[in-house]
């Protein structure tokens, strides 16, 4: 690896979401997984982030704006005839869990990611919840990257399982919920759950617990990282993506190799920027802080963790 | 503070426990909170665990002995006529919630803890989880201690609140669940039930959240430790007393004071002993094992949670 930052590249869904909450309803939401992992990225990345995505002739092209004027190149954004990806959420009193009220694929029933030229290169790839043929169709348009990640879901794990297994062998690190590791591998403790995982191919596993936090799996052992403890949780929409976001976009500014030292720091960074997703209706928060916001609490994380060094059995 | 370890003084009970666990049926299993304490405590700690507790005529003098190999002072251990408390509990087939299925007090009906003139110096104390009363009671026989700890439960905060109530503002650290802070502070979000209770006395709040680790909030913040991520659990009974051994049984040890750096520290050694404590039916684990595996695996726990120093937003 060169010493300056590297771009990334992130696909997946931009999306409206219809969102039902404890505190009342959101219409027309800007979600989808490609469009929280970008505004996190871009919090925390210094070498560019591009998002390959799908949108209807429904999303404004302010909105688009909006991204640019983040940091977020967005000439992989496709424009296609049609509406956007659009989904109907209704969360239960606790934000513990949540009901699928409506889905309407829309122009991403057909969304076939298309890598512009100037992205094949992108040495850092985040492959957003999309169905596993279309992440492997993104892998041979790209440049032997030097991290390629991937999410995937519930629906994927049941229905697709050749097509998962050949995407599961061509990425470095896998970053799934508790419950899709225990689907996928039909395991349920979670220390067994990730070791046949790694089996399959990711050399690192991250597993997401929300507000229990996440566990890193690689060759160095196992790491945990909390949620950040919080007054106040608005909406869990998208934290899982802006937690990959806030991962990868610091994996990406490292001027130095993919270690595991490396990847420690940035499940703080991951944990850090799904703890302000949360804390607004949609993408709210993450559109309405900056640098300075995500220093500040990556200082407090730090404080929340810091056991002071050294510690032995007392003599 | 002077430079040596110090002694640490439990109250609570001494049981024998039936378990029905989903691996099979056990009976007459060594429990209570301060059996469970102390065992974790002299595995940690270097100045001697005191233990003060009631036993009835069941109760073999071989088992006391076994708890006095350990180094367990167990001077303060009344023998009353009559039976010895008995608990008969279900676990359900994940293990994460258990039905009581009988509970007969016998002896430990008419308990009131007598600390013996040799204990009363005790600078560390650590009241496990009795009527808070007694709790108070204990506090009068002793000698302005360094720092007292304190457990409860939902049946006092339900029925005792005035004594419980007073029982907080003569505590240093109290160490609860997260449904017992809950319903102590009546707010569901725990920075905010934490802020309310550390008002009632308690400088220093300790909040466990079983297989999802615990949370530390004093003067300094706020601190999160994980559950140690382990293969199989076979039994969570005694958890959390092993977990307020651990935590005390260290503090004990410092040759210095109990500062935030040190409570820091202490919650690896409370997560640590609790881990510990699930590995095996009843107490068997921390009877089966010494220093070198508690060494061991702190050093395991540090690699779980060290994120290798300075972390610093890319630049």
């Amino acid at each position: 690896m060169t010493s300056h930052p590297h771009p990334l590249l992130i696909v997946g869904s931009l999306a409206f979401d219809d969102l039902d909450m404890p505190t009342g309803a959101h219409r027309d939401v800007l979600g989808g997984s490609a469009l929280y992992a970008s505004l996190s990225a871009t919090l925390v990345a210094q070498g560019g982030v591009r998002v390959v995505g799908v949108i209807g002739t429904d999303f404004p092209d302010a909105q688009l704006a909006e991204l640019a004027k983040r940091g977020i190149d967005t000439q992989g954004v496709e424009r296609a005839p049609g509406r956007t990806f659009r989904w109907h959420g209704r969360y239960s009193a606790d934000l513990a869990s949540r009901t699928t009220l409506d889905t309407q694929l829309n122009v991403f029933a057909d969304f076939s990611p298309k890598i512009p030229a100037g992205y094949r290169g992108s040495p850092f790839v985040f492959l957003g919840n999309i169905h596993p043929k279309l992440q492997i169709g993104v892998l041979e348009q790209v440049e032997r990257p030097t991290l390629v990640a991937a999410d995937t879901m519930n629906f994927w794990i049941e229905r697709e399982q050749a097509s998962l297994a050949e995407m599961l062998r061509r990425i470095d690190l896998l970053v799934v919920n508790d419950e899709e590791a225990r689907q996928l591998s039909g395991v349920h403790n979670l220390v067994r759950a990730a070791a046949d995982i790694r089996k399959r191919g990711p050399r690192m596993l991250v597993i997401k617990r929300g507000e229990f936090g996440a566990l890193l799996f690689d060759a160095a052992g196992e790491f945990f990282v909390p949620a950040y403890p919080l007054e106040e949780v608005l909406d869990p929409t998208g934290a899982g993506d802006s937690f990959s976001g806030g991962l990868m976009g610091y994996l990406a500014s490292l001027r130095g190799e993919v270690s595991p030292v490396a990847i420690r720091k940035a499940m703080l960074f991951a944990s850090a920027l799904g703890s302000f997703c949360v804390e607004g209706i949609g993408p709210s928060r993450l559109l309405s802080i900056g640098r300075p916001e995500v220093g500040a609490r990556i200082a407090s994380f730090v404080r929340l963790i810091d056991f002071g060094g050294d510690v032995s059995l007392p003599t």
